[in-house]
């Protein structure tokens, strides 16, 4: 076969290809997000993604530019009664316990160990870092892979019935599909910590542990039975919340976002910094209004608190979801 | 058209398609790493590469945990006959020295201006972190990228006259393309600046900003003039070398790498942590050899010392590079 003859028939073999296919899929495709109701959230989210993927628009954004930064707590998954981890942290504790006999006589533990979180968690942040590093350092980090892997296999949440990693919002899992599907690289970047998001993170959420940022502790390279090994120690790294975001963000990836998603005050800095860039940018919160299937809260939660930010979306041009509203299923096991 | 007529007509043109490409592509392929001489490293190089990759092979490593971290200085481009981003503060200090007339009485930066960089240097480590914070800090990280922009597109290396991005390893260029045919993701692991190099290595290596890792200084979130920005602070971050590289891996790739490049001791910690994994690893070490072509420098050597982990590349089974004979060329511009 002559060059010319093998083009045309690669052609040929194209077109053929294209026509079948289309045929094939003659049905109308289920569209994006089809979890979201058709209201102005939905329309804000699909209308900036075609303005920065159209080639040739002003609003065009090159693939590797096209970095989306996602919360996690009450943005990707449920953040009520309490923070997953923390719940993590206090079913260490009693796994811990037999080994630390002096906890009995010790707060926070001692409360915790009696069942009187409110007590425990009277001491305030002092309490809970306390908490922290005598269940989160101490191990190497693939002791801690382990750990965490083992407890969100079984953990079940006190109001569902449900593991944690079920308690994930069916909607933001779609967002999350569709902005890769154009082109998006999506990054997590949560106040919780990034060793306890990695080892569940891919499998739930499609993000690798690399485009994960977190809260940390320090690790130590140090030899343990001859094997080189990452230590884990009880001392604050880096706390990836607030103005911490934007930090965390650029030594992480390098490059701004263009878009952001986030559901509290927390993420007030990261959606800042997002959205003064030049160009086409996107800001979006999830606001908690849905007593029945979720959670409501947002002004005086102690969790979750959204006051500051929401006051803000409205001179930003930031979209507001309304849970109640927006989603048509909070939860992946609500549609079985 | 009906079901099993489309799956066949589908079928048929794929098949079509399959003989087509063939035929056109029936020269044979130039294989992978041309500038490489047929020697001990090349064939460990692509023997591990097909071992991880073959599916079904005890030792397959699927996609997504197919990491491999690089060195940047005297891996991926020289560092004689100093660091260039050292030369690059040096650089800076002249063009910001009318703004700072104190520095005529001040050292180490009235010997560096009156060109007595062996004066300036005397001062040891602390005169080099006066020098790097002089330069590195104090502007916004928007600004810093511009300015490191800027000193890339002009700057020339001494001896040479090309620009220092001309001043990569043709060998390894190949090699990090080589990897991500291969489904690897190429991070650089450098005790540099993250931020001195991520405005240039997607460019030149093909390494977006979101895989350099590297040293950094401290950032901070503020407003100035109305609009949010990071600003770069005079207080180290982190150190990205020795025992600071795997940790540097762990809190930003979060999983151990399959395979670690470098060229001296500075990279020791980041080949044992690296090679002591589970399943099929890979070290490899680049050895100056070539003193015609490039420099010729190990134990002695100030600058990229190669001593310890030369002595540990035997028992390791880490593949050891003689750049003088290993290496058909040096840089891209021997080729032209």
């Amino acid at each position: 076969m002559n060059r010319r003859g093998t083009t045309t028939t690669v052609v040929f073999g194209a077109a053929l290809l294209a026509i079948c296919q289309s045929v094939a899929f003659a049905q109308p495709a289920p569209g994006p997000l089809p979890s979201w109701n058709d209201g102005a959230a939905k329309k804000a989210i699909i209308a900036f993604v075609e303005r920065v993927t159209k080639p040739g628009s002003s609003d065009f954004v090159p693939v590797p530019e096209r970095i989306a930064t996602f919360d996690n707590d009450g943005t990707l998954w449920a953040e009520q009664p309490m923070y997953f981890q923390l719940a993590f942290a206090l079913d260490r504790v009693k796994a811990l316990a037999p080994t630390h006999p002096e906890w009995k006589d010790k707060e926070p533990f001692a409360s915790l160990l009696k069942g009187d979180l409110k007590g425990a968690l009277a001491g305030g942040e002092p309490a809970i870092v306390q908490i922290m590093m005598a269940t989160h350092a101490g191990m190497t980090t693939e002791e801690f892979d382990s750990i965490v892997r083992d407890w969100v296999a079984r953990a079940k949440h006190p109001k569902t019935g449900q593991l944690y990693t079920e308690m994930v919002y069916q909607p933001m899992l779609e967002l999350l599909t569709y902005l890769r599907a154009n082109g998006f690289k999506t990054f997590i970047v949560s106040g919780g910590g990034i060793d306890f998001m990695r080892p569940w993170t891919e499998k739930v959420y499609g993000v690798p542990p690399e485009q994960v940022i977190g809260s940390s502790i320090k690790t130590t390279f140090e030899r343990r039975n001859g094997k080189p090994v990452l230590v884990r120690l009880p001392e604050l790294n880096f706390v990836d919340d607030k103005a911490g975001k934007p930090v965390g963000i650029h030594q992480h990836v390098g490059r701004r976002p263009i878009a952001a998603f986030g559901n509290s005050d927390g993420d007030l800095e990261m959606l800042q910094w997002t959205t003064a860039g030049a160009g086409a940018r996107f800001g979006l919160l999830v606001r908690h209004t849905d007593a029945a299937r979720e959670w409501a809260y947002d002004r005086a939660s102690p969790i979750g608190r959204l006051d500051k930010a929401l006051d803000e979306a409205g001179a930003r041009g930031w979209t507001v979801v309304d849970m109640k509203t927006d989603w048509k299923v909070i939860y992946p096991f609500e549609k079985r």
